[in-house]
Protein backbone atom coordinates (compact mmCIF):
# COMPACT_ATOMS: atom_id res chain seq x y z
CA UNK A 1 0.00 0.00 0.00
CA UNK A 2 2.84 2.24 -0.33
CA UNK A 3 2.28 3.55 -3.50
CA UNK A 4 -1.17 4.94 -2.21
CA UNK A 5 0.40 6.52 0.99
CA UNK A 6 2.53 8.34 -1.56
CA UNK A 7 -0.26 9.15 -3.68
CA UNK A 8 -1.86 10.38 -0.62
CA UNK A 9 0.95 12.87 0.50
CA UNK A 10 1.70 14.17 -2.82
CA UNK A 11 -2.04 15.17 -3.74
CA UNK A 12 -1.81 16.48 0.44
CA UNK A 13 1.02 18.43 -0.82
CA UNK A 14 -0.14 19.91 -3.77
CA UNK A 15 -3.87 20.72 -1.57
CA UNK A 16 -1.38 23.14 0.60
CA UNK A 17 -0.03 24.23 -2.55
CA UNK A 18 -3.06 25.39 -4.40
CA UNK A 19 -4.31 27.61 -1.15
CA UNK A 20 -0.43 28.90 -0.95
CA UNK A 21 -0.79 29.85 -5.21
CA UNK A 22 -4.33 31.09 -4.86
CA UNK A 23 -2.68 34.05 -1.61
CA UNK A 24 -0.40 34.92 -4.15
CA UNK A 25 -2.33 35.33 -7.56
CA UNK A 26 -6.03 36.59 -5.62
CA UNK A 27 -4.29 40.32 -5.20
CA UNK A 28 -3.73 40.07 -8.90
CA UNK A 29 -7.27 39.87 -9.66
CA UNK A 30 -8.31 42.98 -7.24
CA UNK A 31 -5.79 45.15 -8.89
CA UNK A 32 -5.83 44.62 -12.45
CA UNK A 33 -6.46 47.05 -14.50
CA UNK A 34 -8.21 45.62 -17.28
CA UNK A 35 -10.99 42.71 -18.09
CA UNK A 36 -8.70 40.89 -19.61
CA UNK A 37 -6.36 40.79 -17.01
CA UNK A 38 -8.87 39.78 -14.41
CA UNK A 39 -10.49 37.12 -16.36
CA UNK A 40 -7.01 35.78 -17.25
CA UNK A 41 -6.16 34.94 -13.48
CA UNK A 42 -9.83 34.90 -12.47
CA UNK A 43 -10.01 31.64 -15.30
CA UNK A 44 -6.65 30.33 -13.76
CA UNK A 45 -8.13 30.56 -9.93
CA UNK A 46 -11.58 28.57 -10.83
CA UNK A 47 -9.62 26.24 -12.72
CA UNK A 48 -7.95 25.49 -9.30
CA UNK A 49 -10.62 26.15 -7.43
CA UNK A 50 -12.59 22.95 -9.43
CA UNK A 51 -9.53 20.83 -8.70
CA UNK A 52 -9.22 21.58 -4.86
CA UNK A 53 -13.49 20.30 -4.40
CA UNK A 54 -12.03 17.15 -6.24
CA UNK A 55 -9.21 16.84 -4.32
CA UNK A 56 -11.08 17.26 -1.12
CA UNK A 57 -12.72 14.26 -2.03
CA UNK A 58 -9.96 12.09 -2.88
CA UNK A 59 -7.46 12.67 0.09
CA UNK A 60 -9.76 11.41 2.87
CA UNK A 61 -10.82 8.55 -0.11
CA UNK A 62 -7.07 7.58 -0.35
CA UNK A 63 -6.17 7.90 3.37
CA UNK A 64 -8.89 5.08 3.71
CA UNK A 65 -7.57 2.83 1.08
CA UNK A 66 -4.29 3.18 2.35
CA UNK A 67 -5.29 1.68 5.99
CA UNK A 68 -6.80 -1.55 3.92
CA UNK A 69 -4.43 -4.68 4.16
CA UNK A 70 -4.30 -4.83 0.14
CA UNK A 71 -5.43 -3.32 -3.11
CA UNK A 72 -7.32 -6.61 -3.55
CA UNK A 73 -9.68 -5.55 -0.82
CA UNK A 74 -10.39 -3.10 -3.80
CA UNK A 75 -13.43 -4.79 -6.43
CA UNK A 76 -12.07 -4.28 -9.90
CA UNK A 77 -14.47 -1.59 -10.38
CA UNK A 78 -13.13 0.51 -7.33
CA UNK A 79 -10.15 0.11 -8.37
CA UNK A 80 -10.65 1.33 -11.74
CA UNK A 81 -12.79 3.90 -10.45
CA UNK A 82 -9.32 5.06 -8.32
CA UNK A 83 -7.16 4.74 -10.98
CA UNK A 84 -9.05 7.11 -13.27
CA UNK A 85 -9.43 9.58 -10.37
CA UNK A 86 -6.21 9.61 -9.82
CA UNK A 87 -5.23 9.94 -13.78
CA UNK A 88 -7.35 13.32 -13.73
CA UNK A 89 -5.70 14.14 -11.00
CA UNK A 90 -2.05 13.72 -13.18
CA UNK A 91 -3.22 15.84 -15.62
CA UNK A 92 -4.29 18.14 -13.12
CA UNK A 93 -1.01 18.34 -11.58
CA UNK A 94 0.46 18.97 -15.28
CA UNK A 95 -1.95 21.70 -15.65
CA UNK A 96 -0.58 23.31 -12.14
CA UNK A 97 2.68 23.48 -13.32
CA UNK A 98 1.51 25.08 -16.17
CA UNK A 99 -0.44 27.58 -14.14
CA UNK A 100 2.85 28.17 -11.94
CA UNK A 101 4.97 28.80 -14.97
CA UNK A 102 2.18 31.40 -16.34
CA UNK A 103 2.43 33.09 -13.62
CA UNK A 104 6.28 34.02 -13.31
CA UNK A 105 5.52 36.12 -15.86
CA UNK A 106 3.87 38.25 -14.08
CA UNK A 107 5.82 38.79 -10.80
CA UNK A 108 9.21 40.54 -10.74
CA UNK A 109 9.80 40.07 -7.45
CA UNK A 110 12.67 37.76 -6.34
CA UNK A 111 10.97 36.42 -2.94
CA UNK A 112 7.38 35.31 -5.12
CA UNK A 113 9.54 33.87 -8.39
CA UNK A 114 11.30 31.70 -6.04
CA UNK A 115 8.34 30.50 -4.51
CA UNK A 116 6.74 29.81 -7.44
CA UNK A 117 9.37 27.96 -9.14
CA UNK A 118 9.77 26.15 -6.29
CA UNK A 119 6.39 25.33 -6.36
CA UNK A 120 6.65 24.37 -10.15
CA UNK A 121 9.97 22.10 -9.73
CA UNK A 122 7.86 19.89 -6.90
CA UNK A 123 4.46 19.84 -8.82
CA UNK A 124 6.67 18.42 -11.61
CA UNK A 125 8.50 15.60 -9.67
CA UNK A 126 5.07 14.87 -8.51
CA UNK A 127 3.42 14.71 -11.33
CA UNK A 128 6.39 12.56 -12.85
CA UNK A 129 5.95 10.04 -9.66
CA UNK A 130 2.55 9.47 -10.45
CA UNK A 131 2.92 8.72 -13.66
CA UNK A 132 5.22 5.93 -12.43
CA UNK A 133 3.02 4.58 -9.71
CA UNK A 134 0.26 4.32 -12.26
CA UNK A 135 2.56 2.55 -13.93
CA UNK A 136 2.91 0.19 -11.54
CA UNK A 137 -0.68 0.01 -10.00
CA UNK A 138 -1.79 -1.07 -13.48
CA UNK A 139 0.71 -3.15 -14.13
CA UNK A 140 -0.49 -5.34 -11.23
CA UNK A 141 -3.66 -4.90 -11.68
CA UNK A 142 -5.02 -4.73 -14.95
CA UNK A 143 -6.33 -7.68 -16.61
CA UNK A 144 -3.11 -7.29 -19.72
CA UNK A 145 -4.86 -4.04 -21.14
CA UNK A 146 -1.93 -1.63 -20.33
CA UNK A 147 -3.15 1.92 -19.86
CA UNK A 148 -0.97 4.35 -22.35
CA UNK A 149 1.00 6.30 -19.81
CA UNK A 150 2.97 8.46 -22.69
CA UNK A 151 3.17 11.81 -21.73
CA UNK A 152 0.13 13.51 -23.59
CA UNK A 153 2.78 16.36 -23.97
CA UNK A 154 5.62 14.52 -25.21
CA UNK A 155 7.20 16.36 -28.29
CA UNK A 156 5.78 20.19 -27.00
CA UNK A 157 9.10 21.84 -26.85
CA UNK A 158 7.43 24.13 -24.98
CA UNK A 159 7.88 21.58 -22.17
CA UNK A 160 11.54 22.39 -22.40
CA UNK A 161 11.95 26.05 -21.72
CA UNK A 162 13.11 27.70 -18.81
CA UNK A 163 10.64 30.01 -17.78
CA UNK A 164 12.07 31.21 -14.95
CA UNK A 165 14.89 32.44 -17.04
CA UNK A 166 12.66 33.50 -19.76
CA UNK A 167 10.03 35.48 -17.60
CA UNK A 168 12.92 37.22 -15.76
CA UNK A 169 13.01 39.97 -18.71
CA UNK A 170 8.90 39.70 -19.21
CA UNK A 171 7.67 43.30 -19.20
CA UNK A 172 6.23 44.14 -15.90
CA UNK A 173 2.76 42.69 -15.17
CA UNK A 174 0.27 44.20 -12.92
CA UNK A 175 2.39 42.61 -9.85
CA UNK A 176 4.41 45.64 -10.03
CA UNK A 177 1.73 47.66 -8.80
CA UNK A 178 0.74 45.79 -5.79
CA UNK A 179 2.00 45.88 -2.60
CA UNK A 180 4.23 42.55 -1.53
CA UNK A 181 4.93 43.83 1.63
CA UNK A 182 0.85 42.63 2.76
CA UNK A 183 0.83 39.42 3.72
CA UNK A 184 -1.30 37.02 1.06
CA UNK A 185 -5.48 36.69 1.82
CA UNK A 186 -5.70 32.99 1.53
CA UNK A 187 -8.65 32.57 -0.22
CA UNK A 188 -11.11 29.79 1.10
CA UNK A 189 -11.92 27.37 -1.49
CA UNK A 190 -15.47 28.10 -2.20
CA UNK A 191 -17.19 24.84 -2.42
CA UNK A 192 -19.81 24.34 -5.25
CA UNK A 193 -20.98 21.32 -6.26
CA UNK A 194 -17.76 18.98 -7.40
CA UNK A 195 -17.43 15.78 -9.07
CA UNK A 196 -16.86 14.00 -5.89
CA UNK A 197 -20.22 15.62 -3.87
CA UNK A 198 -21.88 13.98 -6.59
CA UNK A 199 -20.68 10.56 -5.34
CA UNK A 200 -22.97 10.66 -2.65
CA UNK A 201 -26.14 10.73 -4.72
CA UNK B 1 -34.62 9.49 -21.81
CA UNK B 2 -35.13 13.06 -23.49
CA UNK B 3 -32.18 14.43 -20.71
CA UNK B 4 -29.52 12.06 -21.69
CA UNK B 5 -30.17 12.56 -25.64
CA UNK B 6 -30.19 16.58 -24.93
CA UNK B 7 -26.64 15.44 -23.07
CA UNK B 8 -25.41 13.52 -25.94
CA UNK B 9 -26.29 16.47 -28.36
CA UNK B 10 -24.69 19.57 -26.12
CA UNK B 11 -21.06 17.21 -26.19
CA UNK B 12 -21.22 15.99 -29.06
CA UNK B 13 -21.40 20.09 -29.94
CA UNK B 14 -18.77 21.12 -28.13
CA UNK B 15 -16.49 18.39 -29.24
CA UNK B 16 -16.92 19.62 -32.62
CA UNK B 17 -16.76 23.57 -31.13
CA UNK B 18 -13.26 22.29 -29.62
CA UNK B 19 -11.76 20.93 -33.35
CA UNK B 20 -12.69 24.17 -34.60
CA UNK B 21 -11.20 26.42 -31.95
CA UNK B 22 -7.84 24.19 -32.30
CA UNK B 23 -7.82 24.91 -35.74
CA UNK B 24 -8.17 28.95 -34.83
CA UNK B 25 -5.47 28.59 -31.78
CA UNK B 26 -2.98 26.37 -33.24
CA UNK B 27 -1.66 29.24 -35.77
CA UNK B 28 -1.24 31.36 -32.86
CA UNK B 29 1.31 28.96 -31.26
CA UNK B 30 2.92 28.79 -34.19
CA UNK B 31 3.13 32.57 -34.96
CA UNK B 32 4.30 33.34 -31.20
CA UNK B 33 7.14 35.59 -30.80
CA UNK B 34 7.88 34.72 -27.38
CA UNK B 35 7.68 31.49 -24.56
CA UNK B 36 5.05 33.55 -22.36
CA UNK B 37 2.26 33.86 -25.73
CA UNK B 38 3.35 30.29 -26.61
CA UNK B 39 2.66 28.69 -23.53
CA UNK B 40 -0.37 30.24 -22.95
CA UNK B 41 -2.52 29.14 -25.83
CA UNK B 42 -0.72 25.99 -25.75
CA UNK B 43 -1.70 25.91 -22.13
CA UNK B 44 -5.32 26.29 -23.25
CA UNK B 45 -4.78 23.88 -26.07
CA UNK B 46 -3.73 20.72 -23.97
CA UNK B 47 -6.58 21.50 -21.60
CA UNK B 48 -8.84 21.27 -24.51
CA UNK B 49 -7.23 18.13 -25.53
CA UNK B 50 -7.68 16.48 -22.31
CA UNK B 51 -11.86 17.39 -22.17
CA UNK B 52 -11.60 15.90 -26.02
CA UNK B 53 -10.21 12.53 -24.57
CA UNK B 54 -12.50 12.60 -22.00
CA UNK B 55 -15.74 13.76 -24.33
CA UNK B 56 -14.27 10.67 -26.41
CA UNK B 57 -15.24 8.05 -24.10
CA UNK B 58 -18.60 10.28 -22.49
CA UNK B 59 -19.83 10.56 -25.92
CA UNK B 60 -20.63 6.83 -26.82
CA UNK B 61 -21.20 6.19 -23.28
CA UNK B 62 -24.60 8.85 -23.30
CA UNK B 63 -25.22 7.25 -26.66
CA UNK B 64 -25.70 3.39 -25.08
CA UNK B 65 -27.73 4.86 -22.57
CA UNK B 66 -30.07 7.27 -24.40
CA UNK B 67 -30.91 4.06 -26.60
CA UNK B 68 -32.39 2.62 -23.03
CA UNK B 69 -36.08 1.86 -21.99
CA UNK B 70 -35.57 4.20 -18.68
CA UNK B 71 -32.31 5.09 -16.69
CA UNK B 72 -33.60 2.31 -14.02
CA UNK B 73 -31.65 0.14 -16.40
CA UNK B 74 -28.67 1.87 -14.94
CA UNK B 75 -27.59 0.99 -11.52
CA UNK B 76 -27.42 3.09 -8.61
CA UNK B 77 -23.40 3.15 -8.78
CA UNK B 78 -23.73 3.19 -12.44
CA UNK B 79 -26.15 6.39 -12.26
CA UNK B 80 -24.46 8.10 -10.20
CA UNK B 81 -20.64 7.55 -12.18
CA UNK B 82 -22.44 8.96 -14.92
CA UNK B 83 -23.60 11.79 -13.24
CA UNK B 84 -20.16 12.87 -11.81
CA UNK B 85 -18.86 12.48 -15.25
CA UNK B 86 -21.17 15.07 -16.70
CA UNK B 87 -20.67 17.32 -13.90
CA UNK B 88 -16.97 17.15 -14.62
CA UNK B 89 -17.99 18.11 -18.11
CA UNK B 90 -19.97 21.06 -17.30
CA UNK B 91 -17.35 22.61 -15.48
CA UNK B 92 -15.43 21.52 -18.42
CA UNK B 93 -17.88 23.92 -20.42
CA UNK B 94 -17.54 26.70 -17.91
CA UNK B 95 -13.40 27.12 -18.73
CA UNK B 96 -14.48 26.21 -22.33
CA UNK B 97 -16.52 29.59 -22.65
CA UNK B 98 -13.30 31.73 -21.01
CA UNK B 99 -10.81 30.50 -23.19
CA UNK B 100 -13.19 31.41 -26.21
CA UNK B 101 -13.27 34.76 -23.90
CA UNK B 102 -9.50 34.75 -23.52
CA UNK B 103 -9.63 34.36 -27.19
CA UNK B 104 -11.21 37.26 -28.08
CA UNK B 105 -8.38 39.39 -26.89
CA UNK B 106 -5.48 38.16 -29.05
CA UNK B 107 -8.28 38.45 -32.79
CA UNK B 108 -8.74 42.24 -34.39
CA UNK B 109 -10.71 40.32 -37.73
CA UNK B 110 -14.24 40.50 -37.34
CA UNK B 111 -14.85 36.74 -38.58
CA UNK B 112 -12.76 35.27 -36.23
CA UNK B 113 -13.86 37.71 -33.40
CA UNK B 114 -17.90 36.54 -34.54
CA UNK B 115 -16.74 32.86 -34.64
CA UNK B 116 -15.28 32.83 -31.02
CA UNK B 117 -18.38 34.81 -29.52
CA UNK B 118 -20.95 32.82 -31.69
CA UNK B 119 -19.12 29.36 -29.69
CA UNK B 120 -19.29 32.13 -26.39
CA UNK B 121 -22.73 32.03 -26.84
CA UNK B 122 -24.09 28.73 -27.09
CA UNK B 123 -21.34 27.22 -24.96
CA UNK B 124 -22.64 29.00 -22.22
CA UNK B 125 -26.11 28.71 -22.99
CA UNK B 126 -25.20 24.57 -23.17
CA UNK B 127 -23.94 24.98 -19.84
CA UNK B 128 -27.15 26.56 -18.46
CA UNK B 129 -28.56 23.61 -19.73
CA UNK B 130 -26.45 20.59 -18.21
CA UNK B 131 -27.00 22.40 -15.13
CA UNK B 132 -30.55 22.32 -15.54
CA UNK B 133 -30.59 18.74 -16.79
CA UNK B 134 -28.56 17.59 -13.84
CA UNK B 135 -30.93 19.26 -11.43
CA UNK B 136 -33.75 17.43 -12.77
CA UNK B 137 -32.18 13.89 -12.94
CA UNK B 138 -30.47 13.87 -9.76
CA UNK B 139 -33.74 15.33 -8.30
CA UNK B 140 -35.73 11.99 -9.41
CA UNK B 141 -32.81 9.49 -8.87
CA UNK B 142 -31.73 10.76 -5.44
CA UNK B 143 -32.10 9.07 -2.04
CA UNK B 144 -32.86 12.61 -1.06
CA UNK B 145 -29.47 14.08 -0.75
CA UNK B 146 -29.66 16.94 -3.56
CA UNK B 147 -26.76 18.11 -5.28
CA UNK B 148 -25.31 21.71 -4.65
CA UNK B 149 -25.75 23.04 -8.52
CA UNK B 150 -25.09 26.90 -7.51
CA UNK B 151 -22.91 28.36 -9.78
CA UNK B 152 -19.65 28.00 -8.43
CA UNK B 153 -18.76 31.31 -10.34
CA UNK B 154 -21.59 33.42 -8.83
CA UNK B 155 -20.74 36.54 -6.88
CA UNK B 156 -17.61 37.17 -9.94
CA UNK B 157 -18.51 40.31 -11.43
CA UNK B 158 -16.27 39.37 -14.66
CA UNK B 159 -19.22 36.64 -15.65
CA UNK B 160 -21.03 39.57 -16.31
CA UNK B 161 -18.62 41.84 -18.53
CA UNK B 162 -19.04 41.57 -22.09
CA UNK B 163 -15.74 40.27 -22.85
CA UNK B 164 -16.82 40.90 -27.05
CA UNK B 165 -17.07 44.61 -26.27
CA UNK B 166 -14.14 44.89 -23.83
CA UNK B 167 -11.55 43.10 -25.91
CA UNK B 168 -13.00 45.51 -29.30
CA UNK B 169 -10.00 48.23 -28.08
CA UNK B 170 -7.33 45.41 -26.76
CA UNK B 171 -4.08 45.84 -27.89
CA UNK B 172 -3.04 43.92 -31.06
CA UNK B 173 -1.98 40.34 -30.37
CA UNK B 174 0.30 38.17 -32.61
CA UNK B 175 -3.09 37.00 -34.68
CA UNK B 176 -2.39 40.25 -36.41
CA UNK B 177 0.39 39.19 -37.83
CA UNK B 178 -0.50 35.68 -38.81
CA UNK B 179 -2.36 35.26 -42.37
CA UNK B 180 -5.93 34.96 -42.10
CA UNK B 181 -6.27 33.74 -45.38
CA UNK B 182 -5.21 30.63 -44.85
CA UNK B 183 -7.69 27.87 -43.80
CA UNK B 184 -7.68 26.62 -40.52
CA UNK B 185 -5.42 23.91 -39.88
CA UNK B 186 -7.16 21.18 -37.92
CA UNK B 187 -5.43 19.74 -35.29
CA UNK B 188 -5.79 16.36 -34.75
CA UNK B 189 -6.85 15.09 -30.87
CA UNK B 190 -3.55 13.87 -29.59
CA UNK B 191 -5.24 10.87 -27.12
CA UNK B 192 -2.79 9.57 -24.90
CA UNK B 193 -3.39 8.49 -21.39
CA UNK B 194 -7.54 9.91 -20.58
CA UNK B 195 -9.79 8.79 -18.05
CA UNK B 196 -11.82 7.39 -20.28
CA UNK B 197 -9.34 5.21 -21.59
CA UNK B 198 -8.54 4.18 -18.17
CA UNK B 199 -12.10 2.26 -17.48
CA UNK B 200 -11.36 -0.84 -19.39
CA UNK B 201 -8.41 -1.54 -16.78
Amino acid sequence: MQEITQLHAIFDRTRGYINHFMGIIQPIIDAAQDEHTRLYYHHILEEEEQRLGRLQELIPYLEKVSEKETLAELSDRELSQMLSDVNLERFGLHNFREHLELSLYEFQDEETRQTLDGMREKTHADYLQVKEIMASLSERFSDGSRPDLTDHDEGHDIHQVDHLKASASAANGVASVIKHSAPAKAVSGKKGLTVGSLKGL
